[in-house]
This record gives C-alpha cells, sequence and structure tokens, in this order.
C-alpha cells in the first residue's frame, strides 16, 4: 500500500502560514521526516520585523546529492465569502483537497514525502543522499528563505548535485509539464524631468511626456527578441505612466514611467538597464531611473538530470513531459547559481484563487511520480 | 493739454472685478463715455449663478463703424503677500501705475476713453460711428461677454464695420506689435480602454499604455505644419498622461491623456479632432475621446484697416508695429465671425503677475496712439 499524502497534506493546510508566518507549517515537515532518518537544521533569517523559518533536512552524506526543494507560506486567502469552505481547514470534498496551497505547495511538500516515504521503505540503503530544502519566504519577498539557505549549504559543503523544485508545473494533465528554466524579471521606475509653461508657447518649456512617449516608443515598437531554443520571446510591459496635471493648457514638468521586463537567456538584467538608459538618453530625457532585477533568467539545458526526470514522469503518469521556460519567477532562480534545476509538480489550476484546491487522485499520482523521480536518479 | 488716463485707471483698478465680479467697472467706464455722447446699453447674460455684466455704448449712427472691445473683468490676485501694493489700490510710486488690470486691460480701457475725450474735442462732428463693446466675461469663461454682446448687435443691426481690441499686444516697446490673427485652440481628453492581465503573460491581456503611446508617437514625430504667411507652425503638447496604476506586474485596464493643440489658419478645430481620432484608430485603440474647441483660428489679412492701424502708430509712437499672430487667446476670435479685427494695447509684461503694473507714460503714450488711430481710420 502507497503511503497517502492526504493526511500531511491537510496537517500543512490546517496551518495558517499565510507569508512570511510559520504557524507550526515547518514543525509539521520536520515531524514528517525525522522518522525517516533526516538529520534537520532550522535557520531563521531576516530583520527583526520580518523574521523567517527555514528548514533544511538531508539523509546521507555522499553523492549523488538530490535536493527537493519547496515552501510552506502561502498567499493570503483574500475574500473569505468568497470560499466554498475555510482556506484553513484541508476539506476533502468529492475527491477534492480544498485549502490555501492544496496546489501551491502544502500538496506538493506532502506528496513528495509520501513518495519518498515509499522510495526508503524499498530502499533503504539508496546510493547519494537526500535533501529538503523548505522555506516560509516565498510567496512575498523571497530575501530571507532559499537563497540565505543555499548560502549557509554553500558554507557547509552541502551544495547538491541536482535540485527538483516542487512548484506546480503541470498545466492540463499531472506530469505534461517540466520547467527547465525560467524568465528574468527587471522592473524600472523612470521619471523623466521637464520645464514646466504654458501649452501655447512650447518653445519656453520642456514637455517630459514627449520625452518619455519618445523614449518610450521605440522600446514598444519592435520585441525585444524572438524566443531562444527554449524560452518564449522576452516581453516588456510599461504598466505605469503618471504626471498628475489636471490643468489641460500646462505642460508638466515631471512624468513617470513604470515598466517590467521578462526576459529569456538571450538577455542579463544589466543589458536590459543598459538598453532603457540608451532610450532615454536618445529622446534628450533628463531623468532618474530606479532599475530592479527580482531574479535573472536560467536555463537548465537538457541533460541526464532532466532525461532521467523526464523518463521517471512519464513512465509513471503515462505522459511525456514538454520542457517548458514559462511562467513567473520561482526559487529555482537561486538555486540556479549553484547545480542544475528544475521544477515539476501538481497542475497549478487553482493557485493563487479562492478555492484553490488539488484533487486527491492527483496528489496520490504525484507522490508515485516523485517516488519513481528518487528511484530514476538514485537508483 | 492731452486727456490723462491714470485717475480713470485708477478709478477701474479699484473696482475689485475678479472674473466674473463687476464691482461697479461698469459703471466707471459708463460714466465716463455718457459726457461724450455715447448712448448706453447695459446687457446682462449668463445662468443664474454666473451672471455677467456687458456694456455697449455707441456715438453716432453712420458709418464707418469702429467698435473699440476691451473686458473690465480681471484674473485673481494671486499670493497677496507677494504683492508690493494693494492690487486694487491703483497706487502710482516711480512713474508705474499698480494694480490688477493696469496692463489687462483696464489700463488700456482708460487710455482709449482719454485719447476718445480728445480725439471727439478736436473733431466733435467727426464722420461714421464708434462704439465700446465692454465686457466682464473674458478672463474665464468668455461664454456670457462678447460674443453674445455680438449676437444681440447683430439682431440689432449694429455690426462693426471694423474691430479694434485693446489687448496688451506690444511686446517691448509700445506700438512694436499688432495682432491680425491668433491661433485656435483644441483640447482633447482620451481614455483608452485596454484588458487587465500580469504583465508576466501580455497576450493575455491588451496593454492601454502601449496602445496610447502608439498613438501619439506619430502625432509627437512630426510638425502639425511649418508656419504659414503670417502664422507660427502649429503646436500640440501632451499635457496630461495618466493611469493610476501602483503594482508593477500589473497591466491596467486604462490610460487617459489629454492635449492641447494651438493651430493656425492651416487647420480648422474639426479636421484636428479627426486627425486625432485617425492616430487612435491607426493604433487599435479602443478609446473615448472629447475634444473642446475653444476658438478656431481667425486671421484678419492686411488690407486698408490694418494698414490704417499701422500708420497711425507708427506715427504716433515712431514704431512700427510688426503683425503677429502669437500667443494664447482672446476676444477678437468672436468678433473676426462679423468684421475685419485687429488688436493693439500697451505693453503686457507683467499681465496676469504679482505685482502687475504699467508705466505711467506708457499709458499717456497709448492715449495719444488711440486718438491717431480714430483720426487715420474716421478722418
Ligand atoms: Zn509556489
Ligand atoms: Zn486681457
Amino acid at each position: 500500500m502507497a503511503t497517502d499524502p492526504i493526511p500531511l497534506a491537510q496537517a500543512l493546510i490546517r496551518c495558517r502560514s499565510v507569508t512570511p508566518a510559520d504557524d507550526g507549517a515547518l514543525d509539521v515537515v520536520q515531524r514528517a521526516l525525522e522518522p525517516l532518518g533526516f538529520a534537520c537544521t532550522r535557520l531563521t533569517f531576516g530583520p527583526d520585523d520580518y523574521r523567517v523559518g527555514n528548514l533544511f533536512a538531508r539523509r546521507g552524506g555522499g553523492g549523488p546529492h538530490l535536493c527537493y526543494a519547496g515552501h510552506t507560506d502561502v498567499v493570503p486567502p483574500g475574500d473569505l465569502g468568497a470560499w466554498s469552505d475555510d482556506p484553513f481547514g484541508g476539506v476533502v470534498r468529492d475527491g477534492l483537497l480544498f485549502g490555501r496551497g492544496a496546489c501551491d505547495m502544502k500538496g506538493g511538500i506532502a506528496a513528495f514525502i509520501a513518495g519518498l516515504t515509499d522510495y526508503l521503505a524499498a530502499r533503504p540503503d539508496h546510493p547519494g543522499s537526500i535533501s529538503l530544502l523548505i522555506t516560509g519566504d516565498e510567496e512575498a519577498r523571497s530575501v530571507d528563505g532559499t537563497a540565505k539557505v543555499l548560502e549557509w549549504m554553500q558554507a557547509e559543503g552541502k551544495v547538491p548535485d541536482m535540485a527538483l523544485v516542487g512548484e506546480p508545473t503541470s498545466r492540463r494533465a499531472l506530469g505534461d509539464t517540466i520547467k527547465i528554466g525560467r524568465r528574468g524579471s527587471l522592473t524600472a521606475r523612470i521619471a523623466v524631468q521637464g520645464r514646466q509653461g504654458h501649452s501655447a508657447y512650447p518653445a519656453q518649456a520642456d514637455n517630459p511626456i514627449h520625452r518619455l512617449v519618445a523614449a518610450l516608443g521605440p522600446l514598444l515598437a519592435a520585441p525585444l527578441d524572438n524566443g531562444s531554443e527554449f524560452f518564449p520571446p522576452s516581453t516588456l510591459q510599461v504598466t505605469g505612466f503618471d504626471v498628475g496635471n489636471a490643468a489641460s493648457n500646462v505642460i508638466p514638468a515631471q512624468a513617470r514611467a513604470m515598466l517590467n521586463i521578462r526576459f529569456n537567456d538571450l538577455h542579463t538584467s544589466e543589458a536590459l538597464t543598459e538598453r532603457l538608459h540608451a532610450a532615454l538618453r536618445a529622446a534628450g530625457c533628463a531623468y532618474e531611473m530606479q532599475a530592479e532585477c527580482s531574479g535573472e533568467s536560467f536555463l537548465t539545458r537538457p541533460g541526464p538530470f532532466v532525461e532521467a526526470l523526464s523518463r521517471a514522469i512519464a513512465r509513471s503518469t503515462g505522459v511525456e513531459p514538454a520542457l517548458d521556460t514559462g511562467g513567473g519567477t520561482s526559487d529555482a532562480r537561486f538555486i540556479a547559481r549553484y547545480c542544475p534545476v528544475a521544477e515539476f509538480g501538481a497542475v497549478g489550476a487553482t493557485l493563487h484563487q479562492v478555492n484553490e484546491h488539488a484533487p486527491v487522485e492527483e496528489l496520490r499520482r504525484l507522490a508515485a511520480a516523485y517516488r519513481a523521480v528518487l528511484e530514476e536518479i538514485l537508483g
């Protein structure tokens, strides 16, 4: 009989771990892992007003070292009145497990531990070592979670040989999608300074709106690229443009814009930032720009790790996974600096939504798929 | 001895006729004109909460009929603490007459009446007729002033053969500039509707900022024209661009822009409005636009009237006036629909500013110039 992931998933959902709160979620994980022979280390990071808990658990010390990475924090439930059940109740109804985190990603963590339990029962003396990096700081700041734990792991000589992030990557059917990369994300805030004046006498003014339109026009006119081998085209979206001038006959002194670039492996945030500067300079703007990169793009090129992962998923689910690089950012961007990383997990159809839920059968099949991954990679 | 315009200018400045208030200003004008043989008609227009006084005064009934047009309302004084004198005190100091309206245009009205007094003393039986159209609704709405009086004049068979607007047109030296036309002004408010979405998935959204930038870019890239025989180039200024989106990763649903076009005699507001529609359509915008024309452009081509005016000014001031069409709008735009109209008045250096003032000697020379104009035109 396979281990059922549902009770553990329910126990996790019943912790109100709305980011960055933990509410006992890491304790639940730790209590599940210690009986399996995992040495657990709790790592707390962050400023006084934003303390974040993390858990590093490892079984065995040799190579190859496979690390499973996930997060126990969840996004807020939103409008409670719109939920059919308590978002922290872990109710099972009509074969569905309801609750915040059911698919992103408490259900996934429970499925991994269930698959891991069965794998270890069959292979107590498996080669290599297995670790789990579970953070409580993924959904908001992502500063004192995975990134900080990895620094600690490096200092401790515990960098894995490969990592599997358990985010809900499947699109329609379990196993249909592995993520082998993610686009990077760059946000820029621009303030263009002009010279105020009367619209009847524009020669005596300098219209910052005109300068900003002239700078943005060429950036928007042509795509940043046409996509690469594994990535869709990069995108640039202007998400804000504000002046705050009420008088139609007054040329304002300042105009502000905000934009977000999602970029593939053909770009770096540094080169894109320079491209923005060049466009602003070409339009003669006197400006200030704050550019912030929340993650460079990364790619784990298909190789032994990704191939083993694909084989295991195909064997277990009957679905041949596509190698994908779409969507937003995840903590895999931090791990990619240290080792090959890929992401595979449940169908994320309702993640971050009201009435988030995962089919019970899907989480059980995910547990079996994770067991197959361990078999394929560690033997 | 020439009649001194200063006492009348002071009496007018001492009326607190901040638009649309009158505070006795039209009474002051009427009391000055009646002894000169003018038949005065007071015309009150406007809604209950915005009643505006106007004065039509005429001497004689035959042709040619020359009408002098002006306004007794003034813009607010602004920061009272920044004034060196009471803006409604009419103080004369160091040869300067201080006060709101000193140059725009109570000083001008006083100068015309002083010049008129001396002209009539010398030519009590002049040919033709002289009228004054004085409104209290020029500085703000300009709805119930000159435009309405002209409708009344037309109904009464009193449309003049030519009109002289007494706005302060001189730039550096009295007499250096006559305005023979004005640009038109068109204000448009545009709201572009898009579809909200996440910046990581722009294909599922429709960014209204991108559409608006694409629509505005071509409008700003090329000038509307290169000027015409008597006009500078038309100008288009985007004076507002607002979205009000705080989240850098959210593509907003709507973007709004505001723009002001100052256009010469090569355009009509109707054709320009259609040009804006075409640019928005070409960018694929789903939009609403409100376009409002506060005045079409007009031009009084040089001919007998403008030539007589120029001769009189050159003879009286020693300065050869340039024929100009620059600057904002004036009530001359309404008069232009009925008869040839030109504008000539004081140096407007401090109009609408704190410490507005006019040199006493300049107002006296302006009175002499207006007398010369009457001589040149009526004989
Ligand atoms: Zn997640
Ligand atoms: Zn004026």
